[in-house]
C-alpha cells in the first residue's frame, strides 16, 4: 500500500484492492462493532480488546487500520448523537464494512483553529439541510473500497453565531438515499488527495460540497452543539493516534530486535581481537541502550493506552460517582495518551533505524516506512501543541483541578504499592520526586494565570504536556513492575520469571534514562525569562 | 532529484541530467579545487569559505552537493599521500569535474568495523595490484553523470595482518588508461544502487571488482597505512556532513519562518474573540518556540562548522607549536561536528515540519523532504554511535587528556569574555557550571576506564557526546552573543542593531531551553547502575 499509494481521477480515488476486502472481512468479523451493544447491534466487547485489536492493526499496517477505525468512530457518533432514522440508514452498512465513516473537520481556513469553519449548513424545512463548503485533510473521504462514504461534518447554521459556539454536526453522505432503496450522487466532490511522506495506504481528500446546490446533510442531535458530539468521537480517535503509534513503535522495535540478533558487526569492547569473529550487535551496550529504550516506549505506550482503554470499560460497571471520576481521568489522561506515543514514537523508530544503519535508511527494511509513518502522528486529530494547550489550559485547572488531583491520587497510588517491594523501593522514590516537581510545576503555572497573562501561562504548554508524559509513563513502568514483582514471589516457570525480570529491567531503564527529563522540564518551565510570549518577531531578523 | 531518483540498468546508473552540468560548472568556477594550493592547481581559497559553500550548496539541494564534494575530498587523499604519478594523471579530471571521486570503504561485512574490510589487493610487480571484493554503500560509485569514476579504495594486501594494521589505501577507477590517452574497462561492476528514504539524488551502489580478475589497484602511500590516510579524508567528510545537515536544517527553518508569518491561523490566547480576524502562527508562543530551536540548531551548528574551518585555515599561518595545538581540538571537535547537527538537525527538521501542521506532512511543501534527507546524517560517515566512542574512547583521553584541556580551555576564555557584558554574565555562569558538569563527569568516565571495564567505560558514550555537542553549541552561542554585545556599544545602523539582538536573544533560547540538558546527561553518566553492558539479552525476552 506504501509503494501503490492511491490515485485520484476524475473526482474518484482508487485505493490498493485490499482495502475493499478487508473492510468486508472486518464488517464479517464484528470488528467494526466490536465495542457497541448488542441492542446497537454490536458484540460489546471491552474497548481495551479493542484498543489492543487496533494496536495490532497499527503494528501491521497503519494506514489500513485507519478505514474500519474511522467508520467505528463515526458510528459511534451517529448512535450516541443521531436520530433513530439516522441509525437505522447508517449503522447497519457501516457495520458490514460496506459504508465508509469519516470525520470532517478541516477546512483550509480552520485547522487548529476550528472556530474559523465556514462550511455553511442552510435549513430547508424538509427534514435536512443544504450544505456548501470546503473541507481538506479528509482521511478517507473518497475511495473506491467502500460503496458510499458517510462524512460526520461541522459546519455552520446560516445565522449562528461566531465561533465554536456556533457549530453543528451533519451526516453528508458522498451518495444519499434515493427514497426506493438505491443510492444518488449528494453533490460531495472529491477534488484531489494529497501525495504524503507516509501513512501513504490511506488517501487524505479534499471535498468541496453543494457544487451544484445539491449537497444534503442531516443534522446530528441539536444545532450548534456539534463540537461537544464531536468532541466525543475526537477524543476516540486521539486515544487511536496514541495506539496506533504505540503499534508502529512496537513494530520498528522487533524489527530492530531481530535485526541486532542476527547482524554481526564489530567485536565484544572488553575483547577487541581483529582475529575473534564478529559478534551479533545486540551485544554492543549502545545497541542494547537503543533496543531498552524503544521497548520503553512502546510498552509504555500500550500501557497506558490499555489504562484508558480500562476506565473506559469500567464506566458500564460503576456508580455514578466513580464514573464521574473516570470521566476527570480520562480527560486528563488523553491528551497525554495522543502525544507520548505520537512524540516519542518518532524518536523510538528513529532509534531502530538507526540499530540497522545503513540498510535502515533504504527500503529492503521497513525501519524507513515505519519513519515515515509515525511522523503524522503529532499532526493529526490535534497537534502535540493543541493537546499541550488542552492539557494546560482546560484539564489542570478543571473543575477546581479535581482531574489533576486524581491523577496525582493514582499515581500516589502506584508508588505506595512499589514501597512494600524492597527491589522496587528507589524508583518509588524517584517517581515520588518526578510527581512533586510536577505537581509543584503545575501549581506555579496555574499561578501565573491568575495573574491574567493567558499568553505567558501557556507558552510552554508543550513542555508542560512533555513532562506530564514522562511522569505518566514513568508511572506505567512502575505499574507493571508492581505486578512483575508481586509474580514472581511464587514464580516457578522460568519463561514467565524472564518475562517478568524483564519488565522491572526495562522499569529500571526508563527510571534512569527518560524520567529525568521531569526535572529538566520543570526547571525550564519555573524559569520566569520570557523569550517567546510577546516577543517581537525582530528576533528572526538576520 | 528527489522525484527522478537515479535508475539502475545493465550495470550503468543514470542519474538526472544536472548533474552533469553542475559537476562541468563546479569545475569551471573551480569549486572542486578551492581550498587547494596555486602548485596542486587549486584556487588556496580559505577552508572556511568552502565550508560556507558546502552550507549553502547543502541548503539548496543537498544530495547535488556531495557529487563535487566527494570528488573534491578524494582528490585530497591523492594529493597528500598520493604519487607524483597519481596526482598528474587523476587530479586536472577531478578539478574539471569530469571524473568523479569516491571513498570506498564499506562492505557487506564491514560497515562500523573497518577492521574487517576482506577486498584484496595482490600485488603485481608492475606497479599495480588486482583487486577483487565487494563494497556497499558508495555514494556516486557510478553514473552517467561524469566520464569515470575515481574510487579511493579500502583493501587488504595478501598476506597483510590482520585488523586495521592489514589496510592499505588504492585508486581504483571504473575506467583506467590505456596507456594510449583512451580509457578501458578496470572491471569494476555496478552490481545495484539502493533505494533511500531520501538523499535520493545521489546513487548509493554496490561495486564489484575483479569479477574478470583484472581490475588494477594502484597504492596510495605505504602498504598498510591506509586507513591512516583515509582518516584524513574522513575527517574532512565528516565536518561536511555537519555543515550538510546545518544546511538542510537551515533551509528548513526558512520555509517554516516564511510560513509562519503568511499562515493565518487562531488568535492571540489573551484576546480570542471569534468576531477577530485570524493572525499570522508566528504570533504563537509555540510556533516561535519552535522557531527559534530552529534557528539556535542551525546558526549554532554552522557557527561550529566555520570555526573549524577556521582552525583549517590558520594552520597555514602558525607556528609547529600552534599547529599541535589546532590539530588536537580539531581531533577532538570532529565528531562534535558532526553529530550534533546530525541528531539535532532532524529534531529541528521535525519541529519545522510540525509548524507546517498538515501541510508539512505534505509534498507541496519542502519540509517532507528535508525530513528524509537529514535522515542520512547520524548515518553516513560513521554512526552517531562510533563518534561517541572516538570522542570518549580516543579523543578525551590522547595525549594525556590535552586535546580535552584545551577544549575546555577554549570554552573558558568566552566565558572570560561574556563576563565583561552586563546582560551576558548571567549567561556567563550557567555556561561555567555545564563546563564544570561536564568536566567532572569526563574525569569520572575516565576513572572507570582506569579500572579496566572498556564496555562500561563505553556504554553510554552516545549521551556523552551528546551532552558535549549541547555543551559546545552552547559556547557557540555565548561566542556569537559576545561578537554581538561588542557591536552593539557604537551600533546606529537600526537593521544591524536587530541582527545582533536577535543573536543575543536566540543565545538566551538556547541557555534557556537546551543547555539544562547538560546537566541532566552528567546524571545518567555519573549514575553507576549498569542497565545495558554485560546485561543478558533475556531482557529482550516477552
Amino acid at each position: 500500500m506504501d509503494k501503490n499509494p492511491p490515485v485520484y481521477k476524475n473526482g474518484k480515488v482508487s485505493v490498493h484492492p485490499v482495502v475493499r476486502t478487508f473492510m468486508r472481512r472486518c464488517g464479517e468479523i464484528g470488528f467494526i462493532s466490536a465495542h457497541f451493544s448488542f441492542e446497537d447491534g454490536g458484540q460489546q466487547l471491552p474497548y481495551s480488546i479493542v484498543a489492543a485489536f487496533n494496536y495490532i492493526f497499527a503494528a501491521a499496517n497503519y494506514s489500513l487500520g485507519v478505514y474500519p477505525g474511522l467508520t467505528s468512530g463515526a458510528a459511534n457518533l451517529i448512535i450516541t448523537s443521531g436520530s433513530p432514522e439516522l441509525k437505522k440508514y447508517y449503522i447497519p452498512k457501516m457495520f458490514t464494512g460496506e459504508w465508509q465513516g469519516t470525520m470532517a473537520l478541516t477546512e483550509p481556513g480552520a485547522g487548529s483553529s476550528l472556530s474559523d469553519i465556514k462550511t455553511k449548513a442552510i435549513p430547508t424545512g424538509e427534514g435536512f439541510y443544504l450544505i456548501k463548503g470546503q473541507k481538506i485533510f479528509i482521511s478517507a473521504g473518497n475511495h473506491d473500497g467502500a460503496d458510499n462514504v458517510v462524512n460526520l461534518m461541522l459546519a455552520r447554521v446560516e445565522g449562528a453565531p461566531a465561533g465554536v459556539k456556533g457549530i453543528s454536526l451533519f451526516v453528508v453522505p458522498e451518495l444519499r438515499g434515493d427514497g426506493a432503496g438505491g443510492l444518488v450522487s449528494n453533490d460531495v466532490t472529491c477534488a484531489g488527495i494529497e501525495h504524503k511522506l507516509g501513512y501513504r495506504g490511506s488517501p487524505i481528500t479534499q471535498l468541496s460540497m453543494g457544487e451544484n446546490d445539491d449537497c444534503r446533510g442531516w443534522i446530528v442531535g441539536e444545532e450548534n452543539k456539534g463540537l461537544a458530539y464531536m468532541f466525543q468521537m475526537m477524543n476516540e480517535e486521539r486515544i487511536n493516534v496514541g495506539i496506533g503509534a504505540a503499534g508502529i513503535a512496537s513494530a520498528a522495535y522487533y524489527d530492530s530486535l531481530k535485526y541486532s540478533g542476527e547482524r554481526l558487526q564489530g567485536r565484544p569492547l572488553n575483547s577487541k581481537n581483529p582475529a575473534d569473529p564478529q559478534c551479533a550487535i545486540i551485544n554492543h551496550p549502545d545497541v542494547k541502550r537503543m533496543l531498552l529504550y524503544q521497548k520503553a516506549v512502546s510498552e509504555g505506550s500500550l500501557s497506558l493506552a490499555l489504562l484508558l482503554g480500562k476506565y473506559i470499560d469500567l464506566k458500564h460497571v460503576s456508580s455514578d460517582e466513580e464514573i464521574e471520576k473516570i470521566d476527570l481521568l480520562l480527560e486528563f489522561l488523553t491528551p497525554i495518551a495522543k502525544s507520548y506515543p505520537s512524540e516519542k514514537g518518532i524518536h523510538s523508530v528513529s532509534a531502530g533505524l538507526q540499530i540497522l544503519g545503513g540498510y535502515g535508511y533504504c527500503e529492503d527494511f521497513n525501519l524507513e516506512l515505519f519513519f515515515r509513518d509515525s511522523r503524522i502522528h503529532p499532526i493529526h486529530e490535534g497537534t502535540t501543541g493543541i493537546q499541550g494547550q488542552d492539557l494546560l489550559g482546560r484539564k489542570t485547572a478543571m473543575k477546581s483541578g479535581r482531574a489533576f488531583e486524581l491523577f496525582l491520587h493514582e499515581i500516589r497510588k502506584t508508588i505506595n504499592e512499589a514501597e512494600k517491594y524492597d527491589e522496587l523501593e528507589d524508583y518509588a522514590a524517584k517517581l515520588d520526586q518526578s510527581l512533586s516537581d510536577f505537581e509543584i510545576t503545575a501549581r506555579h503555572l496555574l499561578n501565573l494565570a491568575s495573574k491574567g497573562n493567558i499568553e505567558v501561562f501557556l507558552a510552554d504548554a508543550t513542555l508542560y504536556l512533555e513532562m506530564a508524559g514522562v511522569l505518566t509513563i514513568a508511572w506505567q513502568w512502575l505499574m507493571q513492575a508492581n505486578c512483575a514483582a508481586k509474580q514472581l514471589i511464587n514464580c516457578s516457570d522460568e519463561a514467565l520469571k524472564k518475562f517478568y525480570l524483564s519488565k522491572i529491567h526495562t522499569m529500571k531503564f526508563f527510571f534512569k534514562y527518560e524520567l529525568p527529563a521531569v526535572g529538566t522540564l520543570s526547571d525550564i518551565l519555573m524559569d520566569e525569562e520570557i523569550l517567546t510570549a510577546g516577543i517581537d518577531e525582530a528576533i528572526f531578523i538576520d
